[in-house]
């Protein structure tokens, strides 16, 4: 079971707005990046067909916050640690350094869903094709997912 | 019969990169944006419901030229017109006004397309109810569109 | 003084994912232009020019909660209200409504800071001209703003 | 001297929309990154200082012709041929590929200019550190960009 994934992001021209630094919105889109990537490293995907189903994970919530500016070029290394793993969720928070800087820390809720087109989506429990490939992180001193 | 439209767009933060300019490519979303405010004026959608078929415009081509920078804040005049009607196919010329600069000229072509979910899209001729409420401007000196 | 601004926004396609929904990204970009719709409304701009500095307003941290959809071309209503005025930063709540229904809620929070290019960004206490505009709505019951 | 580089790039899920398939504008933003990584891989960037003054590449030009859809999670090959090296500018053509799959091609046309802040943009010669690694690929049958 696994419960961290890393990865690296390089900052592309258009990511960066005229105060010549990354655009704060766009680390919610390398966050998510990332979670699609720890989704593929488990063998699934954020879309992915389960008994006649399409399964998806849309977002409940999403926060960040913002340490230190990131440039264009720069090589991000990102580090998803799952910090809660919930009957319907997943709680994945994210850190962005650069070297040994700190550059912004985030966290993304998701619900595994049912998404069939045409049809209101509805929470279901994580198939156990998913959960039972992850399990959360232990909590660390100064985490703020763990009693979540 | 209608061939042209105009509106504004106030250029946004994250439409800046860091040279301190509108981003290249968002000049298409521009365009794009302009394309379905046109769609609306003449009463259809760029995504809308006829006998029982959705019905898409999904583009065939693209381009602009970059004649000077747009900043932050920035208030475009752009201006529509409809160079050719096609069968099956629209295309568009764009430009964007600052005041009297003019910033950028670009071009659009849309293909009519029933895109249901889960079939491959199909070209189709333009349904009549939005065929008869828009016609080609007559061609200008210089324009490009009106051979195509 | 004012703590509170109103704007809308109508969801254009590619702030759409395949999911047909607005992307949950998205919505950090909404909270900034009404941001920015609201500093103008006071006679200022998020960039602006204040004794030979340049004052911009970079962001500490960003959250939003996803209560329910929102779609291509729905028009939404954007509140802002100020829930937080500090000596150097603004902390802005905003909820996004389609008609009656509540579609989600997110906070920003922002640094007064001295940009100017080639120097390292630092925060300054908010110019008077400025501060004297802007007061901090009353806390409502349910805030989360008003201890911070 | 160098004429072509090859990438790949990953669809992403904000890099769709609700038509389930990578939105037009994103392509430029794809043709862009293959642009910067180029010239990486000739020792430079978009952005480079020489002789005291910034050197960038902003656009003259922008298209592109759309001849199959991509979607969420396809690997795109990218393949970037430098079509004409001007004195002060260079036109890339760009072809998308999915294994045999033709999706898009298209054409940037960049003009290297001294971007120094607070001046006005002027274009120059392209310096020689970076003229003398590019050379033009030879015209093929269906180029359109040798005469230009």
């Amino acid at each position: 079971m696994v419960s961290e994934f890393r990865t690296t992001r390089c900052v592309e021209f258009p990511d960066t707005d005229m105060a010549g630094i990354v655009h704060f919105s766009q680390f919610f889109v390398f966050m998510e990046a990332a979670e699609h990537a720890f989704l593929r490293s488990v063998g699934t995907s954020v879309f992915t067909e389960w008994n006649g189903d399409r399964i998806g994970w849309p977002r409940v919530s999403a926060s960040c916050e913002y340490l230190s500016p990131a440039r264009f070029e720069d090589e991000l290394d990102i580090h998803l640690k799952v910090v809660r793993k919930g009957e319907k969720s997943m709680t994945y928070a994210f850190t962005f350094w650069l070297g040994e800087r700190l550059v912004a820390r985030g966290q993304l809720r998701s619900v595994c869903c049912v998404c069939n087109v045409g049809e209101k989506m509805r929470s279901i429990p994580i198939p156990e094709f998913i959960a039972n490939q992850i399990t959360a992180a232990p909590a660390e001193e100064g985490d703020d997912g763990a009693e979540s």
